[in-house]
């Protein structure tokens, strides 16, 4: 049997992974005082303002036990709160991880989700400097709060988008929210766990190094993460900046893998690439004359392909979809809503 | 029937919740970004340090939902973060609220504990800059993140407690875990509700002002809050310190309703003030020749009272209550052990 919290109590979990964290996790720039207080400090940068997010991942609502690993789960619970920080224009720096867990979870799945953690935070020398233990008689959660900074001036907001900005997307939304129908209409889940589409679901990249590389070389108007799906994070944009944006269909990114699903599940796939899905890419919005420094500021960082897909209009809260045929077609963002009825 | 989340959903909610806090909320000083983008953004100010602490309340394992209105779990959930806050020295600035709930969770419950958020925050000029709602289909949870600001070089530690040093407790310690002993013992419920210890525990109050201003005059050298209880938080100070501790027992403050509550539950008053109890008091070390002017500072901002009940020994994670015959008995701090079987 493994050991599980029962087994070593809360004060011996904490004991466990402050131990874990010495020994594998990098320490942040600027800490004055990490875990163990009723609080942690740490000293701001001069010329630095500092971003604070937080995201929750609750199991069953946010992700199927059965299908991602402890340390998977660690890294995904890390990753949608980097990409809020990279989608601002900052470097993630401090986190504060609350978990609500079981009595009979396993010791070691709890570390294997704070290697997770980890994974993802060494990269940016960032670190967990703080949170709470929770025992919880129901489904497990993971509340994660980031801190960063980003420089002064070069906050990137959804709220400043300028009609007739070009638009542009990095990688290819839609997958996670593909995979995760894979999985729902296949008779077998044989193999699939390795689908691409699927691990997009599972483990998602962010794209903070870009999103930094954008905010510092200021040729961006607009910034947003995907993390309601490509035409609900546009429509944030639209409604926050007073604007409306038409996109051309064939220019929307869909990839083989896309492409393949598509097929198989019988959808169209520009459906699949606008949907609601939680794929962590960015939407950026520029004047048109700027699209080649961004290209170029992403490209100093980063591989991933970046696809202008767009204008910005004045139809306010408008999102038109242009067809092959030179036709216009309404669209309606959504988003994730999870209390609809 | 009253409204339900159901009925408005996720976005509508934001939307209530964001309007009552234009409406009702302090704006906290240096807010440069608030709630509605991917991350909240401020700006810190120089000759501070930035404290920050998390703190989880699950139904059912925090607080009894029969037992509690919406606002005062508002108002708990926030209480306990900004004690973290005040026993650092420090000023609470900024909350990030995750909110688990259910769909058929009403509006106005949720606009209430909102509402208690708020109660406490405006005292101090401070505010909620960003959150996150989630579903879930099993027990509500708040978790809540809250950042502070402290003088540089002010930082009160548990961890700096000398030998010989006065131990001081503002309060009656034990009081909560006093009134939930009351509730779960008595056979009526009838006008419990109103019972002062059993308010101890509903509604509890921090210190942090007297925090700010204990850390503020440099005269104290460790503090702690008494979220585990008396002799569980004495005994992370005396653990992070490296030392002992002796109590006088007839020192120990016990007021009128512990003293009844005593009677009413056959036990011995001086082990529910050193119990288990979240009463978020203070506990504080510092020099014979200090007192007087702790005394001094905690007076000028509060009327609480200040008991000396010790002193600071160098037999390390040792504690020693000494009896009125003279004779001294080794107590052994617990502390919430969420758990343990």
């Amino acid at each position: 049997m493994s050991e599980t919290l029962a087994d070593i109590g809360e004060f011996g979990l904490i004991d466990r992974i402050h131990k874990l964290l010495q020994k594998e996790s990098a320490l942040a720039l600027g800490v004055t005082l990490g875990i163990g207080d009723d609080s942690a400090s740490f000293q701001p940068r001069p010329g630095y303002e500092i971003l604070v997010t937080c995201d929750c991942l609750v199991a069953g609502q946010h992700f199927l036990p059965d299908f991602i690993t402890p340390l998977d789960l660690g890294r995904r619970a890390m990753v949608v709160n980097i990409s809020d920080i990279g989608a601002m224009g900052g470097r993630p720096l401090y986190a504060l991880v609350s978990l609500g867990l079981k009595t009979d979870t396993s010791v070691a799945d709890v570390e294997a989700i704070y290697r997770g953690f980890i994974m993802e935070l060494n990269p940016f020398e960032a670190s967990i400097v703080g949170g709470n233990i929770t025992k919880t008689d129901d489904a497990l959660f993971i509340d994660i709060t980031l801190i960063g900074e980003v420089e002064q001036g070069k906050l990137m907001l959804r709220s400043n988008a300028k009609v007739d900005d070009a638009i542009l997307v990095t990688g290819y939304p839609g997958q996670a929210a593909t995979g995760l129908q894979l999985l729902s209409h296949s008779k077998s889940t044989e193999g699939l766990r390795e689908h691409r589409l699927v691990c997009a679901h599972t483990t998602p990249s962010h794209r903070a190094r870009e999103g930094q590389a954008i905010a510092h070389s200021g040729f961006a108007t607009a910034m947003i993460d995907t993390s309601d799906g490509f035409l609900g994070d546009l429509g944030h944009i639209c409604q926050s900046s007073g604007v409306g944006a038409v996109l051309i269909q064939e220019k929307l990114p869909v990839n083989e893998d896309l492409r393949n699903a598509a097929a198989e599940l019988k959808l169209d796939p520009y459906k699949l690439v606008l949907q609601e899905s939680d794929d962590y890419e960015l939407i950026i919005t520029c004047p048109p004359d700027n699209v080649t420094q961004i290209r170029s500021a992403i490209a100093a960082v980063s591989d991933v392909p970046v696809t202008e897909v767009g204008r910005i209009t004045d139809s306010v809260g408008d999102i038109q979809l242009t067809l092959p045929n030179g036709t216009h077609r309404h669209v309606i963002p959504s988003g994730w809503n999870h209390f609809s009825k």
